[in-house]
């Protein structure tokens, strides 16, 4: 963090054509992006939302209200800027970079204009609830094809957000969230894709299954040693999608780069960052809060104070692209303002 | 409200590739608007902010913490794309129609790229503490040119904001509030610009005495007539730009576009349409919440429910500009993306 970046930035705000103070939040933001940039006038130029795909072998215990085979079907639909991601991403001038991570089957192929980048650690995860969802070496690697992707395909952007697709990855989320923060399994396990109370009890059990299963019932503390590995959390409890965010995350923040956590996907996603390396943190910004409960839990133990609750439970990056907006509007109210001298008004 | 159209829209949400109601309060938004514009996929096209500026006598009793002719200085500002709601409104692409709706002294002139309307009632209003802030027949000019700009200048407009000016007018939106809604002048009077508490309580003692003075004090009965008629409320104690921007609401509102209220001026000026005519209610739409506390009450009197909280208190539209980002998020998810039978997703 580059406090005189800040203090320059604090410094131009008083000079702005409006009363000190009067664009409240908007102003802070504006300070908190010049110390992360280490620019007084941080442009975010080139926002674009990470948006990660994969499949998790949990599905088979009935876990969602959809089939496994709708993530390749929703990849396509990202490709195709058919999703609500796409749209949002339009409205905000935010480019979209779709991933596959690891979805069901062979790489997705597709027709449509936004290509679809293969960053496949695998054909999906296998069941947690009857042991690691994938191997060490694995998760290692999902978490490297993160940073890659962030210190390359997003090395031009000044903002970035972090969306996802999985069926089955509410799931995934209540089981890191659960493991990493000590939260009961039943207050981060939510209805997902809007599975009925019944469905969403025995999700609770499938999660309290896969934290038994997994070593990691005792309020998050992995066997593997004296403090919480989230490595080895990530290889056991969850997908190739949440640690490819984790490390866009952690590639992003090695970069000055911000990241918007979207809802409790990437959020889980968040956790494991801010779990591997401390220098994430200062890097991750609140979107929103969504209806899912574990997202509240996740958000709390981050410190990220919401900008909005529109009861979104949609995932995608949908709400982080939605606060893309809020974000430009804070940088360039602070960039394009004309001073108080500028327009020759005495204070 | 075309329950038709709604209800068509209500369908579509259902066929969106997304679970349904995972985009929350996205969708009740898109299925309000279609409702409102009579068009189940509304475009919201050519989203415009209205920014009308005009001077108050009562500023020469010391009510702000600027001199009138700041309000001069900013109409310019405006017109060179210089100010807050200028860098907003082209985050989230909306124009901007500058107004001058009465700025002190002649007509304000400008190089900048954006022309400046000009619908002048007069220079400025009189002091409303010492009587009426303008006559009746200009009161009903600022009503009648706000409607005719509605339905001249935004008859493509498929969703507008309104924004203002004027130093002063914090003290006119907490008289015209106080007067319409029958809540205390100190509950709905606050710092504005940022005036310390000893001037804000004096500028309560002025809120108090215009009422009085202007036979307004009982709780928001004008001694007219049995009822409360707004268009004498507003020659008492308003101001020529709240009669404009009440007059772009009522005239919005007949061509069946809807308008985000902004904060506390603008919030007044929707008081003001809502109790000239039962009509505009529906086409008013909320935006912020902001830290002028007469702006909770206009909303909850208006009900309204906003859409997030930044502590904004500039005015300008700045608060109602941002929101539109939402609202076009809500209609362009509506309106672009696939349906399941598009995608192949069997349900």
């Amino acid at each position: 963090f580059d406090a005189d970046a800040a203090d320059a930035a604090r410094d131009r705000q008083a000079e702005l054509t409006k009363p000190p103070g009067s664009l409240g939040r908007l102003e802070d933001l504006a300070v908190a992006l010049a110390g992360l940039a280490g620019d007084p006038r941080p442009q975010l130029s080139n926002p674009t939302v990470v948006v990660a795909a994969a499949d998790h072998g949990v599905v088979d215990r009935g876990v969602s209200a959809y089939p496994k085979s709708v993530t390749r079907a929703m990849l396509r639909n990202f490709a195709a800027g058919g999703a609500a991601v796409s749209a949002i991403g339009e409205v905000v001038g935010a480019e979209t970079l779709v991933v596959d991570a690891g979805v069901d089957g062979p790489p997705v192929e597709v027709d449509g204009s936004i290509g679809i980048v293969d960053e496949r650690i695998g054909s999906g995860t296998a069941d947690l609830a009857a042991g690691p969802a994938m191997s060490r070496a694995d998760a290692v690697a999902s978490l490297s094809a993160g940073v890659r992707t962030a210190r390359t395909r997003l090395s031009e952007a000044g903002i970035a957000a972090l969306g996802e697709m999985g069926i089955g990855n509410t799931t995934v989320a209540a089981a890191l969230t659960a493991a990493l923060s000590g939260a009961d399994p039943d207050r981060v396990t939510g209805p997902g894709t809007g599975v009925d109370e019944e469905t969403r009890a025995h999700k609770v059990a499938v999660v309290e299954r896969a934290l038994a299963t997994n070593g990691l019932a005792d309020g998050g503390e992995p066997d593997v040693g004296s403090d919480v590995d989230p490595v080895e959390v990530l290889r056991r409890v969850g997908g190739y999608e949440v640690g490819f965010l984790a490390g866009v995350a952690i590639g992003c923040a090695a970069d000055r780069t911000p990241v918007v956590v979207d809802g409790v996907v990437s959020g889980a996603a968040a956790l494991v960052a801010d779990a591997v390396t401390a220098d994430v943190r200062p890097y991750l910004l609140p979107s929103h809060v969504g209806s899912e409960p574990g997202h509240a839990v996740q958000l709390d133990v981050l410190d990220l104070e919401p900008l909005f609750d529109h009861g979104l439970r949609l995932g995608e990056g949908s709400g982080a692209a939605l606060a893309l907006a809020t974000y430009r509007a804070a940088c360039r109210t602070h960039d394009r303002m004309a001073t108080f001298a500028e327009v020759g008004i005495e204070r």
